[in-house]
C-alpha cells in the first residue's frame, strides 16, 4: 500500500477498473509497432544516430510505467522534443559526432533535473504561463519547420541546417540536384502510409473486419511501409546502385548505463534549451494525460506528472538517450488500442528492446526517405487550422497570438519562437487588464439590482455617480481608473457623490491604494464624497488597515441597493 | 485661440486664476538661485562640463514654459537622470571627453524623441508598468548611489566609477588618501545647507518674519553656501595652497544651436538607456505635476505632457546638452515660491542666461566638495522610508518589491535595478492572478443575497455548489479553476448542479474558454449540470459566439438567487 503513494502502478494494477490483461497485451505490441520506426526517425530528426531512438523507446516508457499517474500516456521519443534538441546541439556541439551524443545526455539530464525540481516543490502552476493559443501556434509552426527539414530526405538535395526561409531558397537554387530515386521511395511512402490510415480502415471494414479490427490492423501500416520499402530497397542494392541514403549499420544491443556525461561540459549553455524542452514536454504530456484519463473518467496528478517525468527523464539521461515525452498521436493509439495500464508500456518496452537485441541488422537497408516520410505524415497531424480559426472567432488577440507565435517559430526558430509567443500572451494580458472594463450604473425598476446605463434601462440619480470597476485595481491601470471617474464627474456636473462598486475588484495593489486615496482627497475637496460598495472580504481585510480604509469606513456599504438608498435619502433630504 | 491648443502657456496666461505676474517674478528668481548651483553639480554627477548644466536650465525650461500643461512644473537637468547618464555614457564613451558630450546630445535627442512618439500615439498608458513601489524603491535606492557617487568629492580620495560595494571596499582601503581641506569645505557645506532648510526657517520666525518670507529667505541659503565657500577658497588660494579641487574655468555665453550629433554613432547603442531616461523622467515629471495641479484644483493632461517633454528634450539636444526632466524638489520650491504659470520659468531661463553669459568666471573658486554637498543633501530627500513601511504593511508583495528594487539597484546598478523592479512588478502581478481567490456562496437567509460560506451565516443546498471565481478567467489560472470546482465536487458527492457566479469575470481568455468547455463536458459525463449566474455583458457577448454559449445558453441567469431558485427548485420537484 505504501508502494502504491509512490509508484501509481501498483495502485492501478489493483484498481476495480483495471480492465484484462489482454487488453495491455495488445495495445504495448501495437505501440511497439509504430514505436520502432518513429523512434528511428526522431533520433535523425534530432540529429542522432537511429539506435538512439530505439533506446530512448525501452528506458524511459519502462521508468514512467512506474512513476506515472496516466494510464495510457506513452513516453518516449517526440517530434518536437527531437527538432529542439537538434536546435540546441547544433549551437553547442556543431559538426562533433561525439559532443551531439553528450550533449542530448545532458538536455536529458538537465530536463528531468528540472521537471522533479518543479514537482518536488508543487511548481506545476508555472507551466500554465504557456497558454493554449500560443502551445498551438507553436506546434503548429514546429511542425511546418520539421516537414521543411525532411526536404534534404525525401529529395536527397543536401541541404545545411538554417531558418526555414534560407532553406526554402537553397532548396529552389539546387533543384538540379533532385535525387529521382529517393524521391520516388519517399512519396511511395508518404502515399502508403496517408492511405494506410483512415482509407485503410474504411477498406477493411467494407471486407468484413469490426471497426476495432480494421483501426488496429491499420496501426501496422507503417511497419508494412518499414519492411516493404526495405526488402524493395535491399534486392535493387539501391543504396550502391542508386546512391540511396540508407540508414546502414545499427549495432545490436541494449543501452548500457554511463554517468559520464556528468563530467562533461556544457551544463551551463544547454540549460536554458533544456527550460524550454522540459516545458513544452511537460505541457504536451500533461495535456495528452488529462484528455485521455477525462474519456475514462479517470485522474491524473500534475504535480506527480513534473516528478513522474523528470525520474523518467533522468532515466533516459543514465540510459544515454535524448529528452523524452508523452507523445500525442502515440498515446491516442496506445489508448484506442485499448491500453489500460502502464503494463501496456513496459510490454512496449520489452518488444522495442528484443528489436534492439536482435533485429537490427534488418534496418540496414531502410532508406532515410522512408523515415523521413514517416516523419512527415506524422507532424502533419500537429497542424492545427481549426483551434486557429475557433480562436480567431472568439478572441482577436489570443488569435493574434497564435499567429505571430506560428509565424515566430517559422522565422525566428523554434526556441526564440516560443518565448516571443510566451513574452506576447503575458504582454497581452498586461495590456487588457491595464484598459479596465467600467460602467456606470443604474437601478433596474422595482428591484435591487444595478446595470450598466448603457445596456438596460435602469433609473439613475443626478446627485450621484454610480460606478463599477470591472478589474482588479492595480499599477497599470491605476491611472485610468481615476481619469474615468473625473471625465464622469466632469459630465455630471450636479453630482455629489461617487459610489464605486467593487464586485468585480478581487485585489487593489500598494499603487492602486495610493490612488484610491489621491482620488478620495481630490473629490472631497471638490465637494464630492467617495462611497464603496460589495468589497470583497479580501479586499476590505486590507483596506482596513489604510488611511483610505479608515476615512471611508462608514461609506462603505455591503450592498449598491443600500448604498444608493442611503446616498440618494441623504442627498434628498440635504 | 487656436495657438492656445498647442502652447498652454497662453491658456495658462489667459485663465481667470492665472495669479499676479509678481508671484512668477519672485518665484523664477528663487527657483534660478537653487538652479544655477544645483545646474552645474548635475551636470558634474552626469559627468558633464558644469556649463551644460546652465544650458540644460536656459532653453529646456524656457521650451517646456510654451508647449507643458503644468503651470508649476521646473523642468531642468535633475539627479537620477544625471546620474543615469553617466552610467549609459561610461559605457559609451569611457575616457573621452568629447564624445562623452556627444552621447548626452544623442541621449537628450532620443529621449525627447521617444517621449514625442508615446504623446503622438497617445501611448501615456505605457508608462503606468512601472508601479508605485518600484518607482519608489528605484528612486531611493538611486539616491544611495548618487550619494555614493559624491564620496570621492567630499573626501578627495580617488575613487573609480564602479558598483556601490566595490566603491565602498576601494573607499575603506584608500582612507589613507584622504584630503583634509576637501572634506572640511564639503562637511561645513552639508552642516550649512540642512541648517538653512528648516532650522533657519524657524530662526526666522522667531525673528519675526512671516512664514512665507522666511521659507523664501531659507531658498537663498544654498546661493550663500557657494558664494561663501567660493570667497573662502579664493582668499586662502585653496586651490593651489592647498591642492582643492576647484570648478576652475567656465566658459562664459549661450549654448549655439548646432545639430552634429546627427551625424554622430551610437544612436542604436545608446537607445536601451535613452528608453529607461524617457520613462523615469517622464514618470517623475508627471507624478510632481499631478501632485502640484491637484493642490490647486487644475488638472495636468498627461498624453500632452509627452509632447511637451519630448520637444523640451530635443530641444536640450540641439542646445548641446543632456536630458531634462520636472525636477520634483525644485518643483515643489517654485510652487511655493508662488509660480502661477510658467511665465515664472521663462524668468528662470532668463536669469540662468544671464549668469552664463556675465558670471561664470565668479565660480572659478568654488569647491566641488561644496557642490557635492549640494547634491548630497538634495538626493537625501528622495529617500523615502515611509514609502516603504506604509507599503510593506498595507501589501507584503509590494513591499518586497520596493526593496528588492532598492537593493538591485544599489547592486547591480541603475538601469539594470530597474528593469528588475519592473519585471518583477510584472511577474508579481501575474503570479497574483494565476492564484485567483474563490470562494463557495451561501444565501444569507431571508435575502436575495450570497456571500462565502466561511464568512458569513448563510444557507445552502446539498445538491448545488454555489462557486464565485474572483478573478478573470485565463491562461495563468485556467487549471486553478477547475481543479477547484473538481475538489469542491468531490467534497459534497450529492451536488448535482454546480453554479459559477461570473460577477468578478471581465475577461475569459481563448484557454478559459476550452477550460470551461472542458469542464462543462466532464460535469455533464459525471451527471452534473454547469449553470452560470451574473455574466457581464462583455463575457456575455463572446460567449454567445462560442460553444459553451450554446450549450449553457438556458442555463444562465441575470442574478445569483435567480440561478439558485430555479436550481434548487429543480431538484427538489426530482
Amino acid at each position: 500500500m505504501r508502494l502504491a503513494r509512490f509508484l501509481p502502478l501498483f495502485e492501478h494494477l489493483a484498481a476495480p477498473d483495471r480492465g484484462s490483461r489482454t487488453d495491455d497485451l495488445i495495445a504495448g505490441a501495437i505501440t511497439a509497432i509504430l514505436l520502432v520506426p518513429q523512434g528511428m526517425a526522431y533520433a535523425l530528426l534530432a540529429g542522432l544516430p537511429p539506435e538512439m531512438g530505439l533506446y530512448a523507446s525501452i528506458v524511459p516508457p519502462f521508468v514512467y510505467a512506474f512513476f506515472g499517474t496516466s494510464r495510457a500516456l506513452a513516453v518516449g521519443p517526440v517530434a518536437v522534443a527531437a527538432l529542439m534538441v537538434a536546435s540546441a546541439l547544433g549551437h553547442y556541439a556543431g559538426g562533433d559526432q561525439a559532443l551531439w551524443l553528450t550533449g542530448a545526455m545532458i538536455l536529458a539530464a538537465e530536463t528531468g533535473l528540472i521537471l522533479l525540481v518543479l514537482g518536488l516543490f508543487r511548481l506545476g502552476a508555472l507551466v500554465s504561463f504557456i497558454s493554449h493559443p500560443v502551445l498551438s501556434g507553436f506546434t503548429s509552426g514546429a511542425a511546418v519547420l520539421i516537414m521543411a527539414s525532411q526536404i534534404k530526405h525525401l529529395t536527397g538535395i543536401d541541404l545545411e541546417r538554417g531558418h526555414a526561409l534560407e532553406t526554402l531558397h537553397a532548396f529552389v537554387q539546387q533543384l538540379d540536384q533532385l535525387h529521382v530515386v529517393t524521391l520516388v521511395f519517399g512519396v511511395v511512402a508518404i502515399v502508403a502510409l496517408v492511405l494506410g490510415r483512415q482509407p485503410l480502415v474504411r477498406l477493411l471494414q467494407r471486407l468484413g473486419l469490426s471497426a476495432r479490427a480494421a483501426t488496429l490492423a491499420s496501426r501496422t501500416a507503417p511497419l508494412a511501409v518499414v519492411i516493404g520499402s526495405t526488402v524493395v530497397a535491399a534486392l535493387l542494392g539501391a543504396d550502391n546502385a542508386h546512391d540511396l541514403a540508407v540508414v546502414g549499420a545499427i549495432p545490436a544491443g541494449l543501452p548500457w548505463p554511463s554517468l559520464s556525461f556528468f563530467a562533461a561540459e556544457g551544463w551551463l549553455e544547454l540549460f536554458p534549451s533544456a527550460v524550454l524542452i522540459a516545458l513544452v514536454g511537460y505541457v504536451e504530456s500533461v495535456s495528452v494525460a488529462k484528455v485521455l484519463a477525462a474519456r475514462r473518467r479517470q485522474k491524473i496528478d500534475a504535480n506527480k506528472e513534473l516528478t513522474a517525468l523528470g525520474i523518467t527523464n533522468m532515466a533516459a539521461a543514465v540510459a544515454g538517450t535524448m529528452p523524452v515525452a508523452g507523445g500525442f498521436s502515440r498515446s491516442v493509439v496506445n489508448f484506442d488500442a485499448g491500453a489500460q495500464t502502464q503494463l501496456a508500456a513496459i510490454i512496449t518496452a520489452v518488444l522495442v528492446a528484443l528489436v534492439a537485441l536482435f533485429f537490427t541488422a534488418w534496418f540496414h537497408y531502410l532508406p532515410n526517405a522512408v523515415l523521413a516520410a514517416i516523419i512527415v505524415v506524422a507532424v502533419a497531424q500537429l497542424i492545427d487550422l481549426d483551434t486557429a480559426r475557433r480562436t480567431w472567432a472568439y478572441d482577436r488577440a489570443d488569435g493574434a497570438a497564435l499567429a505571430v507565435t506560428f509565424v515566430a517559430v517559422f522565422v525566428l526558430g523554434i526556441e526564440l519562437g516560443l518565448l516571443v509567443g510566451i513574452g506576447l500572451s503575458l504582454a497581452l494580458y498586461l495590456w487588457r487588464t491595464s484598459r479596465p472594463h467600467m460602467a456606470v450604473m443604474g437601478r433596474v425598476p422595482g428591484t435591487e439590482h444595478f446595470r450598466n446605463v448603457n445596456r438596460h434601462v435602469v433609473e439613475t440619480d443626478p446627485s450621484l455617480v454610480v460606478i463599477r470597476i470591472d478589474e482588479n485595481i492595480y499599477f497599470a491601470n491605476a491611472a485610468q481608473v481615476e481619469e474615468y471617474v473625473a471625465q464622469h464627474l466632469t459630465a455630471m456636473p450636479e453630482a455629489r457623490h461617487v459610489l464605486l462598486v467593487m464586485t468585480a475588484v478581487s485585489y487593489i495593489d500598494a499603487s492602486g491604494l495610493e490612488m484610491l486615496e489621491h482620488l478620495e482627497e481630490d473629490l472631497s475637496h471638490a465637494d464630492v464624497t467617495l462611497h464603496l460598495a460589495e468589497v470583497k472580504g479580501p479586499v476590505a481585510d486590507r483596506l482596513a488597515v489604510s488611511r483610505l480604509g479608515e476615512r471611508v469606513a462608514n461609506r462603505t456599504y455591503l450592498t449598491t441597493d443600500l448604498a444608493f438608498c442611503a446616498i440618494t435619502g441623504d442627498s434628498e433630504s440635504n
